[in-house]
């Protein structure tokens, strides 16, 4: 099924206001934010009554472009290879949205928007957000979509969080929530990654208290490259770096020496590094990685939570990867067994891939099957 | 026998130049260093013939001061839990010395030593090392005090690497080698985790390409610091650090958001970056985590290594733990099965152990046991 169709072929990136002045954001935090713009971009066609929409949910560095291409073919959107016609998330049958979250930098509201309150980019006065605020946003963009319950959320790692925070949030607005390489709750060693990440980021000298957006302005570029290749490093587990990589010197059959690049595996995070820069804002992947760090939709007073789970009417698909070490196994885990001992109806596939915590994006057989079984279950569930 | 003993009281590091400008060091390279001053220390009294002499190899950021203290019993040396009267390395029986490595920055020469030519710090300018040059100046020093065969080299991580080489090149030197989490061969991943440290310390625009020596001038503080924190992430395992800080906020109740420091992880890495940049050079940590990167004793002719390893007339012990990730107990395995293969003599012990690759610089029985017992063999084999 991976690669079946030709794919959902040329699409456009929407833009829409959600709110305003008059009816702001309000966080979790009770702060109030306003305008908020989203981007989003939608594949496939909605039914008359709105039961084949599916929410895409993107991970920390992701954008709306999920699927289809922006006139280039052979750019395509970064979930390509699981949406579109005959693919596991089947434009046929399925109308798909995916949209840039709140605190991002690809055409939703975010750190790098103009504050209206001073004409100028927000930068660290962008208010602190949680894994609630960005699911409220696009509970929004589907209430403007005019659907009125969606058949699915789907999304890897941070998109995963999403998709978990909106089911045991909004009983009665999906039918399933796919829950894919994520956490309910990062551990000491992911938070350390994430901090030390951001360090990179704050102490760039061009970082300037976040802001750097001046016209001709130096922006912390050396220090987003380095977040980025830290974060590469976790992404790919051991083996598959080793089969990638393994020792290989690059452009040549003797090791160079010094300092400059010579091992392939420096190339290949040099060139990860390079360029991200050009396309990712500092100050969202500062306040993105703070989302994760803080996210724990199963803390709190546990009576509550058990009151609030009894109300969850989604079913439940998770998947993790073995070679992830990221979010490895554990934590996918945790959150079924949180789920079930709620009896909240759980699917939990561990998927045998190589690639480390990156295999959710990755066309893996086994995986697509297990998506598109449990699609075709909702489907099916909703037309009985 | 863990901390059985008082300690081996107060020591003092010794210097001594070991190659001159009229018998230089011949690196690897080709490249010849002069002076070459070494910084040392000593514990326990050296036989009349010299055959209870052991020599400690130290890792990327130790230094000579292995054992005792240097007038504050508070503060001992760096494996003084390892060394002292009825210890593991039992000074009442051996002689141990320990060296800081060439390329080093605590006494040894290096690239913040002067270079005779210039009068001015090497910098840059000092050249590409490899272990065997390490090891070489180890020798030199082995030769000064008088030793014509050590009973054993031990060391861990870049120490185990000196051990191992020591061991190899040079037939009549040592009866038995201790390799302690320590790799023939880093991985892709290995490399990825010091090129990242690398890069934050030469895009740290305090780095000035090496020379930052200068009275008042600013040093690279920020990017050893990052590197440092890398780095600290990797020395411990996902278990030891949630059991160490788990998700805890430092000093409240209640997360207070924002990019602070927050959780007690984040606090941890913040102060082992802070207090690493006042006692660490940045240009070692450059020239001694290429040294680590560029290491592969057992490659090139096969042919040309089964010779050399058939001369070997060391016994091994390799020892790895469960819980250590960034060399496993797959890099101590090649290491064992490749000796086997050649007929050397090893003894392989996993010890159990959850503090990740640090666990070699701790208190732990099975480990101490382990080494005393090897230790007690080559005594009575070489008394035999």
């Amino acid at each position: 099924m991976t690669d079946a169709g030709p794919g959902v072929g040329p699409v456009e990136t929407q833009r829409v206001v959600l709110f305003t002045e008059d009816d702001p954001l309000v966080l979790e935090t009770g702060a109030r934010l306003a305008p908020v713009e989203v981007a989003y971009e939608t594949y496939g066609t909605l039914d008359g009554d709105g039961a084949n929409a599916v929410f895409v949910c993107h991970a920390l560095t992701g954008d709306a472009h999920a699927a289809g291409h922006h006139g280039d073919p052979r750019r395509p959107g970064w979930w390509d290879n699981l949406i579109g016609p005959g693919r596991a998330l089947d434009t046929d049958r399925l109308f798909v949205i995916c949209a840039n979250v709140l605190g991002g930098c690809q055409g939703t509201t975010g750190p790098s928007s103009i504050d209206p309150a001073t004409g100028a980019p927000y930068g660290l006065r962008f208010p602190q957000l949680g894994v609630r605020d960005l699911v409220d946003v696009h509970r929004a963009l589907v209430r403007r979509l005019g659907i009125e319950r969606l058949l699915g959320v789907i999304g890897g790692s941070l998109g995963g969080m999403q998709a978990l925070q909106w089911a045991i949030d909004h009983p009665g607005e999906l039918d399933g929530a796919i829950v894919i390489a994520a956490s309910a709750r990062l551990s000491a060693q992911n938070i350390a990654f994430s901090a030390v990440a951001r360090e990179a980021i704050m102490r760039d000298p061009d970082f300037n208290g976040g802001d750097f957006y001046g016209d001709g302005a130096a922006r912390p570029n050396r220090g987003l490259a380095l977040a980025r290749m830290i974060g590469h490093i976790t992404y790919l587990s051991e083996a598959s770096m080793r089969e990638k990589f393994g020792r290989r010197i690059q452009d040549a059959d003797e090791p160079r020496r010094g300092f400059d690049v010579d091992f392939e595996v420096e190339s290949y995070l040099h060139h990860q590094g390079r360029s991200f820069v050009d396309r990712f804002d500092a100050n969202t992947y500062l306040y993105l990685t703070r989302v994760m760090d803080y996210f724990d939709p199963f803390g709190g007073d546990p009576v509550e939570l058990a009151e609030r789970l009894s109300r969850v009417d989604s079913r439940f698909l998770v998947v993790s990867f073995d070679s992830d070490w990221r979010f490895s196994t554990e934590h996918s885990r945790e959150i079924v067994q949180t789920l079930s001992a709620a009896r909240v109806p759980v699917t939990f596939r561990e998927i045998s891939a190589p690639m480390g915590h990156d295999s959710f994006l990755m066309p893996i057989p086994e995986y697509h099957r297990t998506i598109a079984g449990f699609v075709d279950r909702l489907l099916h569930e909703r037309g009985a």
